[in-house]
């Protein structure tokens, strides 16, 4: 494609973004160079702004622009729940459920001894200090439910249970509204055996 | 979800993206925060770059960084032979089929008076300049091949022809590694009335 120099930058920057390749990348840019300039600016500053303001809560490690996150400053939540991610991106999904109201942690990783991922670079200090030092009596491990979040909530669960702290870990099962038929081995087996009595 | 503000805004430019729905924007903006911060400003930058730098070419009005657009100032494409697109974004896909070596004039939009766009709203007083003062021979209309696209090729084609400018048209029919029984009705009747002697 023979294009100019500042439209060739400009797709070789958006294709770097996830799930975007050479033709949503093109779609993209048309509609930059289609648009007026104060909204292709906003985008632009958008951009700059969340690296310029954003960075790790101090006590959590969610995204945060203070200090503390919009989690950790609320008053209305639970400190005595701690519910432990992977993630940063992994508490939105949790938040829109609506069900959980305690605080988080985040690990920033999962183990993974493939990767030569161990406990040193993950959060997992800091979990234990919080631990020693806030009031919580319950931890919910809400790591994938992979190999390494199995590991990383086995490896956690054994390491916080001498506290004395109840240790609970996301229900496996069929997704709400999925079909039985299409449901793999292993999710359906975690189904059975997880069976409530009704 | 409870997202730090730098994060919503982020979240609503990038799904103002054309394709870009709140989970793909999610992802996107994840990623923008997760990058190191010379990535995710060169993206910003990019952005800008293509808005302060980019324009319409003079003569064919394809996006251009100079006065004229590569095509236009390159050398070795021939003079004679005028390609009529809709849009910028359509050059490409022809450039890259490697067949034309001509020039390109872009209309910036086709004819549909549904939508109030009438000929005065698309750049053919300019096409009709190029051929009253450039020595061009033959015209291909390249304009999509829907109800607005057909309309403004037949529209030009009545133009141009008493000029005695060869005018051609984008063949129909069926696309190369189609299957004959997914065409739809009218790509295979065009494919039928237009059939080759062998």
């Amino acid at each position: 494609m023979q294009s100019a120099p500042a439209i060739q930058k400009l797709l070789d920057e958006l294709e770097r973004l996830p799930g975007v390749g050479p033709k949503s990348a093109q779609r993209m840019a048309y509609w930059i160079l289609n648009s007026d300039r104060a909204t292709a600016l906003r985008l632009a500053q958008a951009i700059v702004e969340v690296k310029d303001t954003v960075h790790f809560c101090s006590r959590c490690f969610n995204y945060a622009e203070d200090d503390l996150c919009e989690i950790c400053r609320s008053t209305s939540r639970n400190q005595q729940l701690l519910c432990v991610v992977s993630e940063p991106r992994d508490i939105p999904p949790i938040e829109r459920t609506a069900v959980f109201q305690g605080v988080y942690h985040v690990l920033g990783g999962a183990l993974s001894p493939m990767d030569g991922i161990g406990p040193d670079d993950l959060r997992i200090p800091q979990l234990m200090q919080r631990l020693g030092s806030e009031d919580i009596r319950e931890v919910v491990l809400a790591t994938n439910p992979n190999v390494e979040g199995e590991t990383t909530a086995a490896y956690l669960a054994r390491l916080i249970k001498p506290l004395g702290i109840k240790v609970t870990r996301l229900a496996s099962g069929l997704p709400v509204g999925g079909d039985l038929e299409f449901a793999d081995e292993v999710t359906l087996g975690r189904a059975l055996e997880a069976r409530r009595v009704l």
